[in-house]
């Protein structure tokens, strides 16, 4: 048994909350997309949204023309306005990653995804200066600077692999970032710039990349890089199949930044992991399960001692990097499907949500948090196995004794494990209908919410004697909260059905 | 084994959705009312609503005036017109019933309800008769012939106990009727009215009700009572106990007047149960358990092979015979209570709303229905003991042989027993909060949900073998489809974790 | 002309939207109510509503009880939260007034209003203590003692009125104030409570007030008073005619309370005037006319230098002191009608809330204010006859010279008047259907809506100059903006049907 | 004057509202673009929406794999099934448009439009063939055959020009149909196929085409064309000015269909016009103009007597074959712009969509229609000059003497002209901001509504004298309906100020 300690440890980090991931841009503009963000922002309530392609064509933020002996390029704002202006009204906030480069200002034709980004230089720093200083000018106008001021603004996304920027060129990263900064810092020198947004394996750019903008006394407001723990694909026709390091590696690839800055003139600067989950392939499996809410549970429970944000890779699986998805349930990674279904790993999101700001007892399979007024959760999630050797234990035992005013408790279990909660079991149970009917769909709404149960326990000497078995992948939320009993005196069950009073 | 016939026996009546019941007229200009009408209307949908107080002095109808020399009675439709109209755009339509007295009209001051619905006769059947002909003509003239043509016209409530009509005087309701029913078909032969609207306990009054209607030549569309099986109220502050008679009892009452106008020129007249319930009190915790939809699901399954209608005594909580509620569960006739948490009897109708229109089985705890699309149903509920005497058997089985198309099934199941899909217990863990607050809210809406689970079942010989173990009180649904299985044929499940493919 | 001073001499006072009138406390009960009142908090925004009947016996907060040997007095607080809910989701605080009397204190049988509020004292003042103490600790425990705080208490109604105190017994209300007073404070002694209420012609009842507060050590944290200018009530069914003193009337009595004050120990104490408006009768016609808006403009706009506050009675129709109205317009005191028809004293409040802080100049008829953002508002409005001897002129000029930044302004200029923004007579163009049909109601909404026109003005001297020639009874909103011309220097409107480049 | 008959002459057609045009499919994800749909749909109310791209690779329904070994072509509704369902959200079905081709599918590589949609015949029409087969397939299969059966289904868009259909190859195109119409009809017999959606200027092309279906007895349901008037576009950069033909050459394209096919086996065929606007450029400002809603107020006033549907392209600016949109206003072909504001040629439909079943009378300049229940409605529309030699007549008067029941009018006039119900202008005097803030988007939306003006007019002989004088290209509709008069007779509009009665 685990005594919870009666007085906080110290305060429980939200720092999950600061961000989390979305598909390109343009995404915003679709209905499913802000249907679900209005979701995600009501029952989990992110700070901060982060996405590629904010000046990819499909923004139209480069509009060249060449008419009637007119000839030039008109920076276009339409859709970018639409864009925040959607974050802003369900809630969230953005944060700005400046990439991929319009077709327009392009030096060359590669690109990235199903969607094209290009992903090579510019042609004409001077131009793509001209860009970024237009856009801020222009959102500082629009939404003022005490609001633009606190969305943090990331030079391109993971340019060490070739796949997203050309070559993979360092030093051509490093002269993207100069210029950049400094033409963020033109627009207002309060307005917050970072980068170099690496992926994973690549530790060694962070050192380099300080290096670079101390001596050359470029702008750097925090440092970002990525986090996932899988290996390679093996492809089958619309999926990937990857093997997944332990979480702990999460955590670990979470810690490099600070370790890197540490002694340096950075050391104090704000670290964001600005895109990480088990997978990094929009077509694992994996994200639709409960194994990878269990697998993401002490990860998202321990990230705030070593990160200032985490961003989960991504809200909805309104995404097309690989193209338009084939199945509902598809691996996406998306908290929720296209059409608000929640996964388990929403569940582990929102069951954080429900935590207290004051830290009790954090362990291996447990977080016990309080609130101001005296209620107390605790989070527990089951082992998994992520070798896939095994399934994962069938059952698993947390017993703890929870600090708790008053005599008696309410106490509320929320389940989410292979069989509540679970809609992606339920879609495969149904026969996997690929775009299934509003019936269905119905039915999968009411698969996807975890089971509940109620009950009221004796406290003995100001504490609840809490004994959870979890089952196979479980993840499991219980609140505890003081009775304090309004029945009438004269209430008496027993003479429901008109027995004679007792 | 119950071996359900592959073939409908005949079409399932929906007679239980034909109408639902309502406290008194102005409550319907509450938002609290209007967003428990949408629910019941999108997840159980009747088509007529009946309640008390159309004429009561809260509507407004009867403007009397004496001011600077004019003198005169106006008919005033403000309210009148709001409460149709919130009907109306809710989807479901009046079951008008004509009553009680204004006060500007009565021979008397005796009231009925904390709400004080007088229950005198007019003074001047002449007045009474302009008014019922003004707002029914004020009403075809809003919403058309067609419209209003569909909406029965019931004679005043149950004038056989003296609470709601002085002195239970018969001869005196009949004159009244005659009168009304005449004042109805002047503004149009087409409308239809009917009585004598009685309470259970005097059967004897439809037979002479009958006579009088046939000998005067009065006209008569359909007839009219209510159900009941509760005992004496057993009165504490604010709610009753009472013995409840076995649920037959109410099949009973439903079969009395086809049975008493066997052989009448009345015969094929359309019967309505106009109201009914367990239990006749306002204030019965009763109306709150899994207990009274087990106890109800034979009545909702039997019923329409009985009467054209029989309407549950009420949608919603609001309601204010006895005075405003003293807790959020106090034994209301609501489906629903305040602020529209579901109550298990709601799910019993919600179920019912699932039913397919062909028949293939019912017996005394199985309802076993088929949609043309192939889907199969099964409504099982579990055996009560009405006396009390028994917290009644906590483990029933029902064991059924269910024909369906394909060679699997997709079976869902969902249940609202003592612990599941009832916020009422999860209330009484909770502290019994008489007005709870937000927090305390949500849970209790979370609870209100019926579990589901879902599963999928091998068919042999076309047949899928379900065996249900019922809890105590439980009424539970089962929805079996033939699975289309719509998989990748690649895919596999063991490869999730990147494992080599097998 | 007047030439506006191009720098603030002032702010602008914003007291006129500190509160807004409402009829009885369960009206919010309503969904008309709500619906109402959402759209006058999205387009005018008060900041506090004000109404009777909070222990009027409709609200259900005292039920008594004696059954099975039990007996005794709960506090039942069901509909009080939903009111106080209805009031906080739709972004408004309660401005308390504690009355009348529940039936079961009450000491007498006198009421007052279709309704039937009880006007006599307790007959137990312990009783009546204990409910003010129950009712504010439960509102504390529901709602954080850092809300309740804001929201004034404000004790009885009109007292000095024998209609709505026993006799009008002024030292019976010293009396119920100073129980009041204290059951407040023992609840929390920052909570703010005050006094007389009091109504027009009964200025000698504040000093005595606050000599008797004074002497006897009594709390007082604010002081409150009505105002109408309205004569004696000319009665025809359903309608009251009325003599109206001219508007500087108000003024005069919102200025008293302060003059009163001045030398006392209270002086520097805030002054609501918790009612006012120009006729005090809920069926006087002219609420509903464009006269009502240009009368009351000035009061509006001159207001806040005399008082802290001052609640237009009230914001909606939904009202029922003279029972349920018989005409959609029937001189009722709201902003809006049933149905949320809105009428040109809403518009009056609307145009105000789109007023700077910023006071540049405030006249006779006009006020002009500035934003920070640099935008400039002029609001005029036509003088009216209050005599009812001329119609009122059918012209009047307003000539301003409005100081602006840049080169262009763009002008809008919003009317309300005899034709345009005016419902009303619309309404009795159409026939005054009392309880108009959908099909007209849309027409009505549409026919509310204030004319606009659109204009660009050049700027001299950094000076718009703003010719308005107001109609009868109108008021005008004119709102300047400097023009930033983003054309494309391309666009030729002379080739839109192709005609050659000029 | 004209003497407006009291009997009908016929029915009016609603053609008019048969059907609508919409960007490419995939644009109907969008919130904006459904936000706009309903609106539409709301105040006007179209029954089918025809659009391109509904195979274009946006739309992803063609998805080919090649991964382990595993080759082949998935074809994938995800976002079709998204797409239709938002149509039958809004209350709007599907006028299937077959077409572009699929990457995977097609031929060669050239692309129509901003979003490349390819233009070249597949490499294999039986892989076209099966495209077809599946999607039908699958639409029977989720909306049912009864609804499908509603949908007309077009093969391609203006073959007959090379930059939709390589080449401009009309045996290919004839091919491609036969292929199409057989395949379209394996699926279902009664499946409704059509083509060939030719352009103007091409009317040669729709004998042949029905030449070569009755020759080779391949099936075909309906014929359809397009029509516009515009000129050659000059361009400037983001917009194009045009010369514009006489309305009446719309017409005269509307007729020709039903001319070609007189005499021949296809004679009583249904004829769609499936797209029309005065200028086909997505870019003329044109279209955001008052002179657009009078230019062809007599085409929708006269089309229904030619063709089955003519359908405006199209109903909103979210629309992107140019690109994306550089200002609100950019000359789209939306009656809408992004954002819902609406332009005066919705309000020319939502005039439109107020007329009567009932023609009276139909001129040059007015249209006269009544409802069965009694009310009459006038459109009257300025003559434009479509030469742009000058700005059109400022001022047009119209004379009528209309038949009316009752013994005087309640006349509703609703008016859009240059000043009036234009937010273009207002836009343009606000400095034509590209990408509008939140407080000038409102404005514009309330610049945007008719003025509406509310009158009472005496009947001689039963009929109203109605004579209006329209402003430079205005549009006005005049509602007239006989008044009820429900005033209290006792009202008197000269006591309002307590003024001494008559």
């Amino acid at each position: 048994m685990i005594r919870v300690p009666a007085e906080p440890v110290g305060p429980f980090s939200d720092a999950w909350r600061r961000c989390v991931g979305t598909g390109r841009a343009e995404l915003a503009l679709r209905r499913d997309f802000q249907d679900s963000l209005r979701i995600v922002q009501r029952e989990i309530g992110f700070d901060l949204i982060r996405g590629h392609g904010l000046f990819s064509d499909g923004m139209g933020v480069v509009r060249p023309y060449d008419q009637a002996g007119l000839r030039g390029v008109q920076h276009n704002f339409t859709y970018l306005d639409q864009v925040i202006d959607a974050y802003l009204e369900a809630g969230i906030r953005p944060f700005l990653e400046l990439g991929f480069m319009p077709e327009e200002l392009a030096s060359g034709t590669q690109t990235v995804f199903w969607w094209k980004g290009n992903i090579t230089p510019p042609r004409s720093h001077q131009d793509w200066a001209d860009l970024v200083r237009a856009t801020l000018t222009h959102l500082v106008d629009r939404h003022g600077l005490d609001e633009v001021r606190t969305w943090p603004i990331e030079v391109w996304n993971e340019p060490n692999l070739d796949i997203f920027w050309q070559d993979a060129d360092e030093k051509a990263y490093h002269h993207l970032y100069e210029v950049t900064a400094h033409a963020v810092k033109e627009v207002d020198a309060s307005l917050q710039v970072g980068g170099p947004a690496i992926s994973p394996g690549a530790d060694e750019w962070l050192p380099r990349f300080t290096e670079f903008t101390d001596r050359h006394d470029v702008p750097l407001d925090f440092v970002s890089r990525h986090a996932y723990t899988s290996g390679p694909a093996q492809r089958v026709p619309f999926s990937s199949y990857q093997t997944l390091a332990p979480a702990s590696g999460l955590l670990d690839q979470f810690a490099t930044p600070r370790r890197q800055l540490q002694g340096t003139r950075y050391a104090g600067l704000p670290v964001h992991i600005t895109e990480f989950n088990s997978s990094y392939c929009p077509d694992n499996l994996i994200h639709d399960t409960a194994f990878n809410a269990a697998y993401l549970a002490p990860v998202l429970a321990h990230g705030g001692e070593l990160a200032d944000s985490f961003s989960y890779w991504t809200f909805s699986d309104m995404f097309e990097e690989a193209g338009v998805p084939t199945a509902l349930f598809h691996g996406g990674f998306g908290l929720l499907t296209h059409r608000q279904i929640r996964k388990p790993t929403f569940h582990l999101y929102a069951f954080l949500s429900r935590t207290g700001p004051d830290l009790l007892a954090l362990g291996d399979h447990h977080l016990v948090t309080r609130h101001p007024d005296g209620r107390v959760t605790a989070l527990a999630w089951a082992p998994v196995d992520p070798t896939g050797e095994t399934p994962g234990p069938d059952r698993h035992e947390v017993h703890l004794s929870i600090p708790l005013a008053g005599t008696e408790a309410f106490v509320r279990r929320s389940t989410v494990d292979e069989t509540h909660g679970n809609a992606y079991t339920a879609w495969r149970a149904m026969g996997s209908p690929r775009s299934p009917k509003q019936g269905q769909l119905d039915m999968l709404h009411e698969a996807s919410q975890p089971s509940r149960t109620h009950d009221r326990l004796p406290l003995a000497d100001g504490r609840a004697d809490l004994r959870l078995t979890l089952a196979r992948n479980e993840i499991t939320l219980v609140e505890l909260s003081p009775v304090v009993d309004e029945s009438f005196a004269w209430w008496d069950e027993t003479r429901l059905l008109g027995r004679d009073p007792r």
